[in-house]
């Protein structure tokens, strides 16, 4: 039987601020190891017997985060289908949408498996005999949730109870599904045995969980059914995006598929698994991923201290320092530092509110912003100068531009690259650089088969990046 | 009488690490306000009456910035005189240098304000009046410090211990100076009365300190008479710069003036005083200036706090965020933070041992670097490429240079350029560009009346300092 994963890639992850943000959120954070969160997902989901294809669900804003980042590991070529949200509306709206682009493409009896995107799983081989558990419950009509042994009285999740075994298989029947706990009754759990944490990972036969969408949250599967009618799909080669209509989807309602459906229906079982599972949902989650000196502290980065102990550090780049401090969290990113109390990192997601509520930008994005045709990094913002590293894809070009107020200034740092300027069109090698007059139309791309990589030095009296008028695009935004 | 203040400019200031370098060291730390500590220095020296010329002995490297900073504040065009050392050795030779010094422009009745360059005095009417007393002693033939009323028990000072006055201007003998002393015994010396703190700073006849250095200290005074003949006088105007020989100096003894002569003379007195002194000694000092919220916290920069609690944060410019956490001393830096627990700020110096131990250049260096020419700020060090901020005082040029491996692209975005290109001179306004290839012989010169700020961006294989042929240099640099 087929199975295809679906990536649910949503939420921002405020806790894990100052790496995670609106524009580069929790599942593209950089784990010890190189690769990210979502480059994880994706492998384990792809690497699983019978998996073709690969399904992911997430905003419009990080389809093309998403597709470099898989670029890199997708190695086998599996085929990508992407669900594009305006915007979020929890994971019931999601499962439904991807439940009936799969019947519709393949029928009923296909099978999903629901993945968060980030989500660590050390143990990919147990992972694997769990899922193969859950596809013969699927098979016979069960909804599958994966129930994690738990390891200690964790107050921060949600708890299955389990009753008793389905069938052969080591599933076991579902008989309530409890939210967060207090810690009396979280330790209770523990020593009864049958109570196992909420993964968030399903799954299901398509046929089976639209039908009991249909009893038990018609109206989520309605919305559902006409946003699909109003949505727009494109396809190339086995790849496909499906763009969801922004006014239908709008409807929706905002709730989880665990309250909509899961402790509504009587067909939920659960695979009972030890798969070394972490949902990275705060820094001290994080600091687990990186040994432990004999202080207790655990660094990622150029550390020096003195006198501390039981630290985490996570440093971009600059060194940090500890002087006589124990117990703490500090993140250091490009654009700003968090120091938080190890019992208090379940309150970072407080200081994202702050900067919210002051229209600040330093909870939206990073330094670095991904577009069509590559990235841009700001590297100085100055008195009368601006300086952008610029990155831009074999084969992929910049739009036809014009700047009123600022000159921009092109250094070619490696690859090559033809500029138009003004009606002359010329050819950069590595080293060289030219510069754009303001008033002159301009136009950049990278005609080689290796990254182009340009330094951009604007100057000019007004810098705003509302200054720029787009006469030809190769990705629809003149009228941005 | 004439006054000279002396103003010395030595330590490293290793406490306030990472504001403060080897080469940008405590005097340049700006305060709350704007002004650095070696600029208010100067003022508060030159306001004083009958003070036409301002003695500075600091190291030779720092002789620029010093100039620079001065520049700014020296409004009512004082002289300037510097004793360049080519290493510290202490107050005891910097001292003797200075007697020596004004002993052959002024004669013996000259007289001396020891000043150090890292003090914040925030009464300066005090301070002026405790001179005027100080030099009325001084006149008569005393050595005289100035004692610091206590403001309670610190163990991190010396003491002076008074005993009974010497005429009628308010001056105290002194019996004796004790070193820093344990809890106890300064709770006892607040009680007493007559003790008071150390604060560093003197004032002396010339003739008279050149005697009593001679019967208590002849080989500090005859090690400076021997650099003096051998070092170099430049003068222009009525400024001076006089460059200590090297060798010569090297046999000065590393001893203070206080253990070399204050503890041992007994012409000592000293002018009691209440003048808002503060040592700037650590962090935590520093902290002192910044005006305290209602949670207990002293912010400069932005901050974002969540449930903390009596910490201080220092940053230059990114943001920071405390959560739970207090107690903290924070400091930002563009390439280093540091986070220290308050009770341990004395410990940040040995944060500077192990980066020194490591032959690392985050104690030496801060990102801008100081030149005779201006100033240059490496805003990027890149893969292949590295990009600089440079500004060029009015009239000012760089040598004739060339590079074998790298291009340089300029950026004017203030002021104007002449720029020498192999055989070709040409004039960039603001907003134009320019590139020199490797192997191209080039010059930079500001022909204007403003600041010309140029951005740099180079690129290569390698970009290495030392990859630089100098032809012809203003400042003598060519065998560098």
């Amino acid at each position: 039987m087929d199975l295809v994963p679906v990536i649910l890639s949503g939420g921002v992850g405020s806790r894990l601020w100052p790496v995670s943000r609106e524009a580069h959120p929790k599942p593209f954070m950089t784990l010890p190891g190189g690769q990210n969160l979502i480059q994880k997902t994706f492998l384990r989901a792809s690497r699983l017997p019978g998996v073709s294809q690969v399904m992911t669900v997430t905003n419009r804003e990080l389809l093309f985060k998403t597709e470099d980042e898989y670029r890199t590991v997708n190695q086998s070529g599996h085929a990508q289908s992407y669900i594009l949200e305006p915007f979020g509306r929890n994971t019931a709206a999601a499962v439904a949408m991807a439940a009936l682009q799969l019947q519709k493409a393949q029928g009923d009896d296909a099978q999903m498996l629901v993945l968060a995107a980030d989500h660590l799983i050390q143990d990919e081989q147990a992972f694997a005999r769990a899922v193969a558990t859950a596809q013969q419950l699927a098979a016979e009509g069960w909804l599958v949730t994966f129930g994690i042994q738990p390891q200690y009285p964790e107050t921060g999740f949600g708890y299955i109870e389990a009753s008793h075994s389905c069938g052969e298989s080591g599933g076991l029947t579902v008989a309530r599904f409890v939210e967060k706990p207090d810690l009396k009754t979280a330790e209770g759990y523990i020593a009864a045995g049958n109570y196992f944490w909420n993964s968030g990972m399903f799954c299901f036969r398509v046929g089976t969980v639209l039908a009991e969408l249909h009893q038990h949250a018609p109206e989520v599967l309605e919305v559902a059914q006409q946003t699909l009618a109003a949505s727009r799909l494109a396809t190339s080669g086995a790849d496909s995006w499906l763009t969801l209509d922004t006014e239908q989807f709008a409807k929706a309602p905002d709730i989880s598929i665990d309250y909509a459906l899961m402790e509504r229906s009587s067909k939920v079982a659960t695979v009972p698994c030890d798969i070394g599972w972490n949902d990275i949902g705060s820094w001290n989650a994080v600091s687990e991923l990186t040994s432990v000196d004999q202080d207790g502290n655990r660094f990622e980065g150029e550390v020096l201290a003195h006198g501390a102990s039981n630290n985490y550090v996570n440093s971009e780049g600059r060194l940090t320092a500890l002087v006589g401090v124990k117990d703490l969290l500090v993140i250091d990113t490009p654009d700003a530092v968090l120091v938080a109390h190890k019992d208090h990192a379940q309150d970072v997601k407080h200081i994202v509110g702050q900067l919210k509520a002051q229209s600040h930008t330093a909870h939206l994005l990073h330094q670095t912003v991904h577009r069509p045709w590559g990235t841009y990094t700001t590297l100085e913002n100055g008195e009368r100068f601006k300086i952008k590293r610029i990155v831009v894809k074999p084969g992929a070009s910049l739009s036809l531009q014009m700047h009123h107020h600022r000159s921009e200034h092109w250094i070619v740092v490696s690859g090559m690259a033809v500029v138009v300027n003004d009606n002359q069109e010329l050819m950069l090698n590595t080293n060289e650089s030219t510069f754009i007059r303001a008033g002159h139309k301009h136009r950049l791309k990278n005609p080689g088969v290796i990254d182009l990589v340009l330094i951009e030095v604007q100057s000019g009296d007004y810098l705003g990046e509302d200054d720029i008028v787009r006469f030809e695009d190769n990705y629809g935004r003149c009228t941005n």
